[in-house]
């Protein structure tokens, strides 16, 4: 490693500051001869050479005329690009790994299964004290889809598959993945939708899949459907959804992601009873295991100057 | 199949007199030959070579003295073995296949993800519009035991490795299965229970398992522990679960079944913040599905005199 000790330091930058210190700990033992510190208190800013970020303000990069990579705390990188005052050709890094990909599948099979055995049902029963055997079919006979089959949605549909599920995919272009129905592209999405009985999103958000979970979308679904979005909270229409499950049209919904997060509190999913509420923890980095990946991709591109998890800015993931 | 036409009637015996006819409705079309009828209405009684049941009222098979076989609509024989004047010597078909222990998966899957996702904590915090987000470790880190191994118990522990937790599991005699640290008998109880931080009960009940679900099982589990009980009601010492979620020595319980069932409106059970019920739908049969077993071992055990799933009745299952 060929740290160039004017240029050592690296910055971190999250919504929530007791988030900051703790990373800057986590990541300091494993980044011998770096500085660590908040992008906000960075000391000289010629000597910072890399920003790890979560949703970084506006602006967060502009004081660093030496960046050499911008590291993404997470699977997606619309939060970096969101920033309208992004420098342009700084490589960016996502936090992929096996622990994110081992939660966001733990997180598919809960909330699939949970909607497979009608759990939402039997808890409302339960308020009720009422005793109602309900029959469904084995996993064997639920057809689910997932849409998006990058390194989670391959691994979801995957880990469905071992469930017993029949399971379909959706992605940008065609994928083969053992024991999945795949559908690709635009013309593929209508006649995949078409037997998805829960359909969960896992898509990158790009301009053309924001606003892609939509009234038109969830007309081609069978009746009575059930949505996941551990995706991002932008994929959604939530006033279509709320119509949908007004109409019957969907049954219910588990929403991981948000327009805006936290979500607010006056916001209706809050309360809709045919709404479950996850406050972005489908895939949570926990610092303790996910620094151990920052780390390593950020010596590894140091020393080589790429890195196997490099996003594609231009494609948007 | 060599249907005698003089003894070719089969009764069915269940407590809901709905499921008697949908059971003869499934059954029927799959046994040509035979007539069935309600275990209370047999017509000539001397032509009664099999009786179909779950939970048989006592003296249920007292009428029938060409009695064949009886067949449990279930893994277990204990709701058979119940009947106090059950005729000796006569055989016991379990019914067990696919179906049911693709059920069973998805219920142990679907609860143990659950509570290692800490799910009704969250669904707590919707309730209270609280957006919370907690880090808990990935499954690759969490320590879940399955208590009985047989069909079942095994099939389970499988899913819970595919699903990539630590899966340890506990049988009266040793059995090796891929990827579960298992350990047997009285002697292997308490190592097995101390590493157990989600623990699943699946046990067949005899006298040796009545009542295992005890104040001094829970006290040699972690503390913060989670139970689920998918086995049989009298497993559990319901007082002893009450007080060990008072304690915190366990945090929540899952159950599917009772000592009596339907579980009493009074019980306290039903509104307990940290009890999640079920209602006994864990390996629901399906009469749709379980009709093809069932038939297909009443036709098996007509023309050879035996069949894969007899129980032992000396043992218990």
């Amino acid at each position: 490693m060929s740290t160039s000790p004017e240029r050592a330091t690296i910055v971190v930058s999250l919504p929530d500051a007791a988030k900051i210190a703790w990373w800057i700990d986590q990541l300091a033992p494993l980044l011998p001869g770096w500085t660590l510190r908040p992008a906000d208190d960075p000391g000289d800013p010629e000597a910072v050479s890399y920003a790890v970020v979560w949703r970084p303000a506006d602006g967060t990069f502009t004081p660093f005329p030496h960046l050499k990579a911008i590291v993404s705390l997470g699977a997606g990188i619309d939060h970096v690009l969101a920033d309208r005052e992004l420098p342009p050709g700084v490589p960016i890094i996502r936090t992929v790994g096996a622990d994110l990909t081992q939660r966001m599948r733990e997180y598919v099979a809960l909330h699939v299964l949970r909607h497979h055995r009608q759990m939402p049902l039997i808890a409302a029963n339960q308020r009720q004290q009422r005793w109602a055997q309900q029959v469904v079919p084995p996993a064997t006979r639920r057809r689910v889809g997932v849409m998006g089959l990058g390194n989670l949605g391959a691994s979801a549909a995957a880990t469905l598959v071992g469930l017993g599920f029949e399971t379909l995919g959706w992605a940008r272009t065609p994928r083969p993945l053992e024991g999945v129905e795949v559908h690709a592209g635009p013309a593929g999405l209508a006649s995949f939708l078409a037997r998805c009985e829960i359909l969960v999103c896992l898509l990158p958000l790009t301009p053309a899949t924001e606003n892609i979970l939509d009234a038109a979308l969830f007309a081609r679904l069978p009746r009575g459907a059930s949505l996941i979005n551990a995706g991002r909270g932008p994929h959604l229409v939530e006033e279509d959804l709320l119509a949908a499950l007004a109409s019957g049209q969907l049954r219910h919904a588990t929403l991981d992601v948000f327009r805006q997060e936290p979500l607010p509190q006056a916001h209706p999913f809050w309360h809709h009873p045919d709404i479950t509420v996850t406050p972005h923890v489908a895939s949570l980095i926990d610092p303790e295991s996910g620094s151990r990946i920052v780390a390593a991709n950020i010596q590894h591109f140091e020393t080589h100057g790429e890195v196997a998890d490099l996003a594609d800015a231009a494609r948007g993931y």
